[in-house]
């Protein structure tokens, strides 16, 4: 059988617990790669509770938040890999830009998750949206390594940001993560650093969880919202 | 075997056919019953043709728009039923809403099809979104005619404007009609008194048809277009 | 020589001499006629000073309010006429919007003059907008009169509103008013009820001025400023 | 010392407690007079629990409905009256208009709270809140019951409703409701028929006090969230 | 006479045809210098065709798009440059940027035609159009080579991108382009590697005309739609 | 007592006289340090009388237009310096944007006034609203130099552009300016070289003035306005 890959790609090597556990758990049990591409550590901006340690360098915060992301993705069944780029501003030249497209190439995702367009709290996040999906369409191009297959086109879901209506970040699909919402909690205690976001996060989950209850009439007790990019080719409108 | 509803709701006796007549047929085919309510017959202004004929009066071409209608609903292989609550303007009073709602209360629809909330060149249109969509809202409340179920939470899809850009309105959905197609365009040619339109929406056709194909990459020639106005709540993102 | 018409719907009876002034007055002068239709005198919401003398009643209002209105029409070339449906609310029923598709026939205006589509601090300008536009759909229609023929599509531009932010109201089209901008100022002499509006809108001419000579490299002193709604179609891109 | 006043106009007899629950305790304990307006009872559409109850009839929900909301109301400790408009759809006739325009003038309020623009699963809310401004704006006619002086320019604040995204509703001002958020809980606590949305309520309180909290740099538990309508006028930025 | 000057600035070496051919065919007739600026060859991005040859080199590719482009433009009567920036990323540095400004103050084009503001699934268009906008505005400034006058202010025209809807671009002029049609889908067939277009944007010009008429009450067969970027200066309406 | 301090990022050295002059002069007048950061010194872009003056150069330009900002910035009581990173383009590295951070760790402003989020007349304004979020966020990593406590949530408010509508900024608060407005106008004296803009916006002081009163009910003469950023957060609703 063919292996399936879906390709999320996170601004800061934690985003993608909050955000997407949920759509990674589910897909890998049902067999699926998940590969998490995590753009920086979040060294700078996302590691208040490390840096309030005595002596804390750069190099230790980074390898600090990379253990606690392969532990998550680990728990989550997903394979992760980082680029270091910074954070606080993250900067991407084309170098990692290309690199980021040959990711697609190789992958070949069916899907792909990323960040919202807009964030006036974190100016890295709309840039990894700019990037996911800049890459994505170099990957398209015929003339980039033309002896290698050029991309399809996968379908882009953008995660939930911190403050959605702040981010102009609208739910247009509710993903049912009940049956896996165990394992993500179990990730989000991984992520010591960030305590106080695992009860903030439970609550987001629990109120996607009603909405989607409310959207379709079906039981539904966690759910994920996800805003869409493109739009939806299919021969089933339900 | 239950059967299985759909609810397109229709402004003018032969919005149905440019703008849905795809999703009818292919749902019709599927052996779904798929229930046009037609709230006027477009008799004045939509029926340019009839009035230069001498001596033409209202009720011959309400009864020559309702025949055509029919006629074409039975090509796609839906029913179709007709509320005469007259066109340019649209008026529709609080007991014809309920009436609606009565319609979706008996139906219990799977999905709903009607039209853009706005339309600067029509406004039926817009009314009749927002009639589809307060009857809907109306039979889900307990408190009418407790005797009998409530609706749940069908999904509603928007489909095509004459002039979409000028609407504000956006294609989130394509769906292939290719199968169908046939049927579409023979519907289309029941509808003597619009020949203009048959070009119009065979070319609208194709060109969703090639933009289905390329935000898909699948072989694609006729699709229809369609807005979305709930969240999907699934559990798969493909 | 054919007459040219150009037709301003108002909802009150002096919305048009701060808002279009301009525009009626260099199309009176090039020998059009401009026909001014007042939906009510602004009898209730916008007649302050003369609510303040002793023993006013509303026919009183009404009359005054009536008489600046022909007077100011007077001045800057136009025909008027008046509905009398109450402002604060204005409230039109069908039987009125269907004088004003008759109106539209009759007159057969070239372009057309309306107020904005949102405005939260004055709910009668927006319904006002509503049934210009709505009007001219009607007059647009087949069966309404056969035996007259249908309105063309004459194209329709929003006039400013007071508060142009608020409600979401954009200058697309900027009118050099300059050359008959004495003519506007004396028409806001007549309105002895609103002498607070006067400057105002003295500065808004200048203040639109300056952004018509900075959008166009032209000396431009007065303009005013207009939303449009279709779009223009042309064989001159200039 | 001068009473100060506030009004508040809710589509539903339970519509405050959720969405503002928190502002009204707050105003009241500071000794304002916070003054809520019930369009009607919800009793069609919010009152699924009575209405499974055998032999139950519309009087009978109404008057339990009208009981819950002031016993809500006493606990947060507002004045209430109830309009008796109906809901699902909630219509409201120009007299009904007039009285809201003459609540105003009597009030005086200083602020008002309503519901937002938009809802596409309620249409009484956008109505709701559309009856609210347009009242607030002929209670500022001057000849509307001359001899009563007009109102002034409250500002309007949209409490939150209950898919936010989906609303077009963005919170634009966080209020602290952390020393009053007892009374709002007990006040849920009396809603017996919607005992889902206490803990719905209860994290969205959580989740706007984490939001303010994260705005502001201040330790905030719990916070109610609105959108401002109109501009706020102000000689301090703070 | 005065030569009269127009600007097309095209992110790839073919985007002008499909796209603006009516409008540069159409001013070239009149006897205006039409010069088109292209950025890139498109020679990763939009070249799958020539790409699928055995042993084909990007510089094969751009010569052979160079000539193609060189071909079009003859057809259509206008002059062309091209700046060799790369696509599939299209990079623009600030010399580049320079270059462009020089090229705006050296022709003083009376109107400038570019790309939409978004395009989701061509990150190289929007790019273009910062870049026409932004040398545009540094070709105004006094500051940059003082000798030569600065320019202007020539409007901007976005023109139609592949999917107008998904891009957030709306027609807001119709250019009736009739008459040079014939031109048009001459340049069409130069395009050889692209042939799959020839009828999607026979299409579009038929529905464009379409609505074009519609806008308008006058025949017109093909139009070319655009969106203005700033507004209109005029002293005429219509 | 502690000193307060406020933060003025603008783009070019006179943008924050026409735009925040009054805000500055208020809070200087109350204590407050104002500090003004100016990007560029506009010396190509915005300085258009002095490049006519025979044998000008580009540091004779910058220094002139240096002397006047200072000039302007000690009539309204602000401190000023700037970072000359040029203009028309106005580009600002990594250092530089590293260096605003600085500027905001150290003077830790209560809020911050910059740019509107966009501007098709001038690229350079967008840039500095864009820094000016940036640098705000990076401030507040704690990983960016550890030993200096980071930066908490000052609110950013965003004043106004040349043309409003133009740019879709859209005021949300009004700042009463009447008693400073004297220092405003003689700093406007100052900018020698845009004499043509002291009318311009003395009038829009008196416009912005008279919509103050119009939402406040208060007299008001002179006002600036202001769109926010992120939502206020407050235990009062006025």
């Amino acid at each position: 059988m063919t292996q399936r890959n879906a390709l999320v790609i996170s601004a800061h090597s934690a985003d993608f617990v909050w955000r997407a556990g949920g759509a990674i758990a589910l897909y890998a049990e049902r067999g699926w790669n998940v590969h998490i591409l995590c753009l920086s550590f979040g060294e700078r901006g996302e590691s208040a509770k490390l840096w309030k340690q005595p002596g804390m360098t750069l190099e230790r915060v980074k390898a600090a938040r990379k253990q606690e992301s392969e532990q998550a993705a680990g728990i989550l069944g997903a394979s992760i890999s980082f680029m270091d780029c910074g954070d606080y501003p993250l900067r991407v030249n084309d170098d990692a830009l290309l690199h980021i497209a040959g990711v697609y190439r190789e992958l070949r995702p069916e899907f792909v998750l990323t960040h919202s367009f807009k964030d006036p709290y974190n100016f890295d996040h709309p840039l990894a949206n700019h990037l996911a999906m800049e890459a994505r369409i170099i990957a398209q191009a015929h003339g980039h390594t033309p002896s290698v297959p050029v991309l399809g086109a996968p379908p882009v879901f953008l995660f939930e940001p911190h403050q959605p209506e702040q981010c102009e970040w609208k739910p247009q699909l509710y993903l049912d993560i009940s049956t896996v919402w165990d394992k993500k909690y179990q990730a989000f205690q991984i992520m010591d650093a960030q305590e106080h976001l695992w009860e903030y996060y439970t609550r987001a989950g629990l109120q996607r969880g009603a909405q989607a209850a409310r959207n379709s009439g079906r039981k539904i007790k966690y759910a994920e919202a996800y805003q869409t990019v493109y739009p939806r080719v299919t021969d089933e409108l339900l």
